[in-house]
């Protein structure tokens, strides 16, 4: 099980390292509180416009630098929620800056062409490098603007195969192409895509019928009857409850298995599955390689499509430029969807998940080449100085402290879970949980929320050893005052 | 019905205007077959990495430049259709291609926050900005990333509102909340969205089962029993057919009022109904102001909410800002979605639609900032150089050089509509209408099809009348060779 392997305590020797970044500060500074009057003034202005109700505090992004966020307040912080795990590199990385400085990349971000029909000629090129440099053993691509179209669109792409294998090579009956437009069966077949408890696939109106966290996201709408298995929850620490965990994945793998019955006899069968590699909002859940192994031999028996939604771990936060990396399948995912930290959106897939006719899986923009030259110098970076191998230390360095924490406020704290720098823990409830975020953002340290009392780290993947050491330290002390 | 206005036979004098973007050609240069050797090359490179069946051609957007599309092949092309009716200025305008040499705004550009819950504190005086400029008499604004998204999100708000409005003070039971995370009633109710035949709203699950243009963009994939009324179909010259057209709008809005009661006795009532003012692709089909007012009160009379789709006709290409200006409606639409030519996508909505709680209608994104820039420029552009003006202008010789030549080739041609540039007409048939499309292409003139034998004008907005000229010319020519 490769969460095994980062559990275990590794102590790093403690050495200074200098920033990644350039003119990052020694470490947060905050002035006011949190958000702070001018934060607070901007929320009833930005108020009167649109509904401003989510924001919790207002960036000063000129001033912003590497990891550290400047508020309107001049209040400096530590960001190791990076806009909700979406900036690899931090603020005002020097290699963006610089980017549109050249005339030829300037032009092709503001001539933003409908890629699928008239393409730039660079187009091609720029593809096919993204392609051999961070495809997960997929031979195609697909880019969109969000992640909630990237996981939309390849459900299309899932149910183009699953129609094509049982029609075979005939083609559409006139039936079929009149039901269609009338979203009606037999051209609007009944089939599904099943999801997990605890997933979270996007706010359209299909990713919201495979997403299932918090009611909010999902109450007053209409729905979809699509199945929803049961994600194994695991206890902590993984080498302590070995045998329950195993029992947590035969749980989930037993309700694949019979929802795929019961959808089959309900004639609505199962197309393809979407599940997270570890979930993120949900509650950074995790499954072991052998759990994934088998849910894919499942779907396989069923002639159904595995689809991994790497919206959040993809990129390298997990150590690996891909999270399903970790789990060794025989055969690899039919297609695996990216966005956040991809600055644009999209999903790898297998020839067989290739539509066979133009204007199938279509849109206006079909992406935009100004945010593929954003991820081509994303790459550049993550390359040129080690980024993956960084995450992997820091990473070792956070989950060893954050052991040691739960060690010391076991009676608060508990669950350290996750791989490389994608951690989080439990606090020992919701409210309790709210006061610890609350405390650190006025210590100057920004995490996030997960499941129902978690707080997940995704800090960018410039987050070094230094910054650990100071979040770490900040967190010791908030946890002190609430125990 | 302001259709009648701009179908008035007005001859302007003909006068050499200079080019509103400096450095065009003087007309289209076609070297090679269109597509060419180079753009055939690049589109099998393409394909070995995507799906590329699409591509018509490939852009050279380094000589791009105002009206005309250089190709990879080096044609000049005369674009009609800029980009799917996305590009307001053309290609490289000197004032998009200078934006980010303001170092403030190429930061705000290049550090693409979560605009939900951590804005830049100059969002609040952007989006004043953005509201008091374009504003659709609603107050409130939300961002989105493409006209997909707009659509199912302001979907989500309508069904809010409507459940709101069901439920009074009280709130959400514990019922409610469960089932909403599993997709079922009562926290997923049975509500529906009323879209119309020969609609077009995005290739996301949601916004695809309220579009019913043709078959190939919804076979194979599950959809929603949502209702689909009769949209009408107006006979052209609409001062011959007066009489026919108003009873297709009485066929269709009676068939929306069955529909509204359809819908109540299966328990799935509408919550709200989707419109383009004018349909695009679906075949620019128009509908009278009386027509729209009518819906409205059906709409109203039923608690429901309007949605008007001007991805397509708003900002500016139909002579006003937002096409359904033109229907002087007694009160505003409850929302309006915008695309395309905005650069960034989104919704304007009443009060009424706001939602009561944080996280509701949220995505990661919420647009983008440096899309944002973007539309800032183009509508200091489009005020500097009064491009609605223009715009009203040259879609008047437009349709009267489309007038004369249906009847000089009333065999193949008729049915010219439209309003502004957002004009249309049909060819004979289907086949007829694709040669002609491709022999106006190996001319150099790119057009784009809609509805069954049609053919769209969907130029910028910097398109003018010596344009228009050289295009009318042209058009000519190919009915000549096709008569």
């Amino acid at each position: 099980m490769w969460s095994k392997i980062v559990t275990r305590r590794v102590f790093f020797k403690v050495r200074f390292c200098s920033s990644l970044v350039p003119d990052e500060p020694e470490g947060p500074c905050v002035l006011t509180d949190v958000p702070g009057p001018c934060s607070r003034k901007l929320k009833k202005d930005l108020g009167k416009d649109q509904y401003a109700g989510e924001v919790t505090l207002f960036g000063n992004y000129q001033k912003s630098i590497g990891n550290y966020l400047v508020d309107a307040d001049d209040n400096v912080l530590l960001d190791m929620f990076s806009q909700i795990a979406t900036l690899p590199l931090g603020y005002n990385h020097p290699e963006l800056l610089k980017l549109f400085q050249d005339d030829k990349k300037l032009k092709t971000m503001i001539n933003r062409p409908a890629l699928g029909v008239f393409p730039g000629e660079d187009q091609p090129k720029r593809i096919h490098s993204l392609v051999s440099q961070i495809a997960p053993c997929l031979p195609k691509i697909n880019l969109m603007m969000c992640g909630a179209c990237a996981n939309e669109q390849v459900f299309k792409n899932v149910f183009i195969a699953y129609q094509r294998k049982k029609r075979g090579q005939e083609g559409f009956t006139d039936e079929e192409k009149t039901t269609a437009v009338i979203n009606q069966p037999p051209g609007a077949p009944n089939l599904c895509i099943l999801s997990f408890c605890g997933g979270l696939h996007g706010r359209a109106l299909g990713a919201l019928a495979s997403t299932h966290t918090k009611y909010i996201y999902k109450i007053d709408y209409p729905s979809l009857d699509w199945p929803i298995a049961y994600f194994p929850r695991y206890r902590y620490p993984l080498d302590e409850n070995e045998r329950e965990n195993i029992e947590e994945d035969k749980k989930s793998l037993a309700h694949v298995e019979e929802l795929f019955a019961t959808y089959k006899k309900k004639e609505t069968p199962v197309a393809g599955v979407i599940v997270e590699p570890i979930q993120g909002e949900g509650g950074n859940n995790e499954a072991s390689a052998l759990y994934f192994q088998e849910l894919q031999k499942i779907i396989k028996r069923n002639n159904a499509y595995l689809v991994f939604n790497e919206i959040q771990t993809g990129g390298g936060s997990t150590g690996k430029f891909w999270c399903h990396e970790y789990f060794d399948l025989p055969v690899p995912p039919d297609a695996v969807t990216f966005s956040k930290k991809f600055a644009v959106a999209g999903y790898f897939h297998s020839d067989e998940l290739t539509p066979d006719k133009p204007f199938r899986v279509f849109n206006t923009w079909m992406g935009d080449p100004g945010k593929v030259i954003i991820l081509e110098a994303i790459i550049k970076v993550m390359r040129e100085q080690d980024l993956l191998d960084n995450v992997l230390k820091v990473g070792a360095r956070l989950k060893c402290g954050l052991v040691e924490l739960e060690e010391e406020f076991c009676e608060i704290m508990d669950s350290v879970r996750g791989v490389g720098t994608f951690l989080a823990f439990n606090i020992a409830n919701e409210e309790l949980r709210d006061t610890v975020l609350h405390k650190l953002l006025r210590k100057g340290v920004v995490l996030g929320r997960c499941g129902e009392s978690g707080l997940r780290l995704r800090p960018a993947l410039i987050f070094q050893e230094h910054h650990a050491d100071i979040f770490l330290d900040i967190l010791r002390q908030v946890l002190k005052q609430c125990k």
